[in-house]
């Protein structure tokens, strides 16, 4: 089955809400085996929106819409399907005594309008809202299914998986749905990886292999269409072998979690802190670190030092490397490798990361833009320092050096990488 | 101009990431007085790429992509519309130098996908991108105009704002064009500032009053169409004058930047310094600041205390305060105090914040989610604390809780406010 995804709704077109109900379908769909083909957001127009529906007619045969549905002039989904489809509409008798119910228990004087939200165009099926008060409409008409949904998130997700799920469900007959598995990565770009499994995607047919970039990290999701999930592990199976057996250095989850929230696993399984030092980063690993709920047990604090001052007094680092002609500087692997050791010690944590440099717009310390050190220090070990040049703009730079600090420690804790 | 936005990706037809361009797009095409009739998502495959852009090109005389620019073999947007056109594609020279550069400023081996960055179709004006590789294509083909910008979002905003944007006022030629001011608030919700301007956005024609509201900010664009802007400055004052007059107290900039650029500008104009104690919010604040250009000059460092022995170690906080059965705990308003003027006194500036409070998802201490405590130390006075009980989740209370720090330091470096 493909599906087109319509929203209905001029605040989209104007750019005044995101069109996050089109993402939460997309989901639910592949959930269900059923492809999403196209999105497509029209403005509440009867003449577009019809427009809009013959096009969508002639490429999929699944249409879920969502929005249009209320008790307003501009709410015009079900009369626009009920034009293209030459059918009449009804009333829905319990959702009208349900609205009715609604304004006699508030007190108010019905407002003539919300008989609106119990129409029906004929034929169809109602869906239930328990969130509000639009019913949904649900047909199937020659082999094209119809779906029409509310717009707003919190009347369209439940009645999209309760009575939505259960209809189209009815519709596939027993499916074959999509099982995935999403695979992350650290410490490798996307360009770089795909590299790696050039020859596997390429050769790609079932299960299907899709990488994708999200910022500063890179995933891959391995999918297959199977009857129940033991018959997708499978299938999978000798897929996901042959990617882990090529990138195990990189591959830190095979969910969709970003890489502090398996740091901050590792860290809590081993009963290990962690305190950091951070002077281009800015606070942004401890940022990220604290986004991960329960990372309070592992993390200990840090030191946001943007300043020699404040490296020295905080930190514990020598003043002879900061100042003078001959000093290394604080963009330095010395400087990194003083900051990650003086926080250990300072923090008495199991791990300390630092991170030191220049992550623009200007050159500072005679040292381009990108160049970054980052540093590890680990309660009875050597301290490791790593350096980058990375690319991007400020922002851009901050986040890999973030990850990648956070790559570092990944490596120590998971026992993977060149240690 | 009627415009159809396309993006490209089958991650946004998964459902993986949510179409947040579209809604970019959409309100930058709306700045430019230019009509957004319809957003499509269609996925990485050429035919129905192809396709797409026909029925686009039916009904809107400007086409703007998104994504499908990158190196990787699902990136076809510029092979698409290059086929579709009947025009060849070529190498932009200025582009591939800089591709070559990145590569062995890094000392990696080049990889040849990467090439395809570089491309140009034939006609095509490149756009600047500032922030990545790949080179935007804008083509203006017997009055149907096209903009090809890349999908990740850090590349496509610079470059549309930029590039794209005055390239599409010359398509537009001298017409009226629309004309904002952006007027930005702190220390007050969207619905009280609503509030408190319901008559003017009530009474709105020209110019045009929109409130907005992002993740922990709020913002009024006031607009008219005109010819130039000093015919623009004499239609907007009026409205602008009768806002200032309301919302002194809220208001601290008049143009899209977010409160700690304010701040920062204001430190730097004052020659003074910065210090953060950071606990809830783990160095978010800090984060925030650094994310400023030129933000080290007057920020000095911080302290992420997310451990008592770090609050006491580093920041001086009493072990009295923390500790026992009569301590008020790290969570109180002594401990935000105590935190504030430790960290002032260690890195000597003029002024530290400091944030304490449960950020969620559970209690901690016995003290409620969303319970903060804000404190500002300024060298000379008295400290000052705020308790604040804040809605959300823990994202949402991490990121007002930060707001709201820097709006207490807004409001002694603006004189603004109850001091």
């Amino acid at each position: 089955m493909r599906a087109e995804i319509i929203a209905v709704g001029t605040e989209l077109l104007l750019g005044q809400i995101v069109n996050t109900n089109a993402q939460y379908l997309s989901r639910g769909l592949a959930e269900l085996g059923i492809d999403v083909y196209y999105q497509t957001v029209v403005g509440d127009n009867k003449d577009r929106l019809i427009q809009a529906i013959g096009i969508a007619r002639g490429r999929a045969d699944l249409l879920v819409f969502t929005g249009g549905l209320g008790p307003t002039l501009d709410d015009l989904t079900r009369d626009a399907l009920a034009e293209y489809l030459g059918r009449d509409i009804g009333l829905h008798e319990p959702t009208m005594a349900k609205i009715m119910d609604m304004f006699s228990s508030r007190g108010g004087a019905f407002i003539e309008s919300n008989r609106r939200q119990a129409l029906l165009i004929e034929g169809a099926v109602p869906l239930r809202n328990d969130t509000g008060l639009a019913v949904g409409n649900a047909l199937n008409v020659d082999g094209t299914c119809y779906l029409l949904l509310p717009g707003p998130p919190r009347e369209m997700k439940p009645m999209f998986d309760n009575d939505g799920s259960s209809w189209l469900k009815e519709q596939l007959g027993p499916a074959f749905t999509l099982h995935s598995v999403m695979l992350k990565f650290a410490g490798i770009g996307e360009s770089k990886l795909e590299d790696v499994l050039l020859d596997l995607i390429q050769a790609q047919q079932d299960p299907t292999i899709a990488p994708y970039a999200k910022e500063g990290e890179v995933a891959v999701r391995v999918s297959t269409k199977a009857a129940d999930a033991g018959e997708a592990a499978s299938k999978l199976e000798a897929t996901l072998t042959e990617i882990r057996g090529r990138t195990r250095e990189h591959l830190y989850a095979e969910e969709d979690v970003p890489l502090e929230a398996t740091v901050v696993r590792l860290l809590t399984q081993q009963q290990r802190t962690l305190a950091l030092a951070e002077s281009c980063t800015g606070g942004l690993v401890s940022q990220l670190v604290t986004t991960i709920p329960g990372s309070a047990v592992v993390y200990k604090g840090g030191v946001v030092s943007y300043s020699n001052e404040v490296k020295i007094g905080q930190l514990g680092v020598p003043q002879a490397l900061l100042e003078g002609a001959e000093a290394p500087g604080a963009i330095s692997a010395e400087t990194a490798m003083a900051m990650a050791e003086g926080m250990r010690a300072a923090a008495d944590a199991d791990f300390a990361l630092s991170v030191t440099g220049n992550a623009g717009p200007a050159a500072a310390e005679d040292k381009p833009v990108g160049l970054v050190y980052v540093g590890l220090a680990e309660r009875g070990r050597d301290t490791r320092v790593e350096k980058l040049q990375l690319a991007g703009d400020r922002e851009g730079i901050r986040l890999r050096a973030a990850k990648r600090a956070l790559y570092m420690l990944w490596q120590s804790l998971s026992g993977q990488g060149q240690l």
